[in-house]
């Protein structure tokens, strides 16, 4: 199955034969309080510096997250896009808990967005589907709903399945525009963690072959050598099936493990791209 | 299923529910000229070092090789075999293509070794496992035959199947002695290479339970930025049911990915091993 998403001018498709689509995290002020205070006080530059590091960390999309108390996130995360879209062709995941900054956000967006993201309640979902529908976007979804997040891959896996039928059946959205987050957490509160989220990518694979994605670095959360452990955990959900992460694109240990994931699993043939971002790294340096 | 080796003092089970078994490859003159010039000379004092590195680095094994042409090996691995013994405790991965040798070393060796390695050739089979079942160690089968190797899984598994037969049927070998090495060539000469190893891993794994191990640095012959495309191969190799490689234990980057690899799938819990490893290289760079 293939995701498409698109800017202005440039094509993204998210799929188990593409190159693994490393969605850049970086766009948020969550846990970065000098970057909030700048845009509560209207000042929105370095998001241009961020837009510019994570496109030469090899971003393949840019997550936009302007959730800060005390503003106006819908028209904050509007100009936040445009600002975006100015700087990058890269396409964008429109990131918000807040209903109607996914709207302002997808009124402001030129192209098909990636919406993130929605959770499988049926207050949210018929808020947040119709609007998805109407700009023609794709859209995460979240394994977890009312009840909260499942433990068990076939919890999970079962409310995949009630996000299809709500989202393809009642709301008409392509089946390809769906794209599920199968949830990790991290293994650091439960040696499980992980092991349930894998099982969850194959279920959702080998059952839907949906395309997935995930917060690449939640299951490293409060462990010393998170690098490590993302990378690792990229690699071996990559194989399971996963087809994206939303991730720190500036970390280049994780990145390359995604590459070497590409290579391995024969989405990359002849190396051509695994040289190719080699050959740059190495120019960079020299 | 557990495959148990032992030195004169020390024990290491390797299966799916232990740590991701590290057999040091360094004690091996392949490739190192220097070292081959010292071991023809009659000066083994470079193995001391290997082995201190090697354990440093977190081997929970050390495979011995000392295959250079116009020596008598089969005295030069007992003497080698001797000497590790000497300055570890750590249990050893008896390695040559000699038959001599291989009984020369297990003659010397005190403990259950690993024999390393014999293929699915019939005369082969013939002369080696006699050897295993008389010193009641432990055996590494590869998956090729008189034909070569086979490119499919479906015809590696074939050659396991094969291989128990004569090694569990025929020499009256326990089966859990055997480990199965499925075969791991570079992705540069055949982009589906570790797709079918892979798929080797994952078939052995559910048909036969066996412990397998394999040349953790095959994958990456030939390309660039292989500490990151072995690093990236081993922690899915491990999800896919590897249970151990033979391998550099000096890179850290590599043995950190399986020691992520265990931490992910609920063989380290609550990180006990991870974080008294990271806790470790800290003291040791401060």
């Amino acid at each position: 199955m293939h995701t498409v998403v698109r800017s202005q001018s440039k094509e993204v498709v998210i799929g188990p034969d593409q190159p693994f689509c490393i969605i850049g995290e970086r766009i948020n002020p969550t846990g970065r309080k000098a970057f909030g205070e700048d845009l509560r006080a209207g000042d929105l530059s370095q998001i241009v510096v961020d837009v510019e590091e994570q496109v030469a960390g090899g971003a393949h999309m840019l997550d936009v997250n302007m959730g800060i108390p005390f503003v106006d996130e819908a028209e904050l995360l509007a100009e936040a896009i445009e600002l975006v879209q100015e700087h990058t062709d890269l396409p964008i995941c429109i990131d918000s808990s807040v209903v109607e900054a996914l709207e302002a956000g997808l009124e402001a967006y030129q192209g098909k967005a990636l919406v993130n993201s929605v959770t499988c309640e049926r207050e949210r979902l018929d808020r947040i589907l119709p609007l998805v529908k109407k700009h023609g976007a794709a859209i995460i979804c979240l394994t977890n709903d009312e009840t909260g997040i499942p433990e068990t891959a076939a919890a999970r896996i079962e409310i995949c399945a009630q996000l299809i039928d709500i989202a393809c059946g009642e709301y008409a959205i392509p089946i390809e525009d769906i794209v599920i987050d199968p949830l990790a957490m991290t293994v650091g509160a439960d040696p499980q963690a992980v092991v349930n989220t894998l099982e969850t990518i194959e279920g959702i694979r080998d059952q839907f072959d949906l395309n997935m994605t995930l917060g690449g670095s939640n299951i490293s959360f409060g462990l010393p050598g998170r690098h490590a452990l993302n990378a690792a955990f990229l690699a071996v959900a990559s194989r399971a099936g996963l087809t994206s992460a939303i991730m720190d694109a500036r970390t280049p240990q994780i990145v390359e493990a995604c590459r070497a994931a590409d290579l391995l699993l024969s989405r990359d043939e002849w190396g051509t791209k695994w040289i190719a971002a080699h050959r740059e790294a190495q120019a960079a340096v020299s």
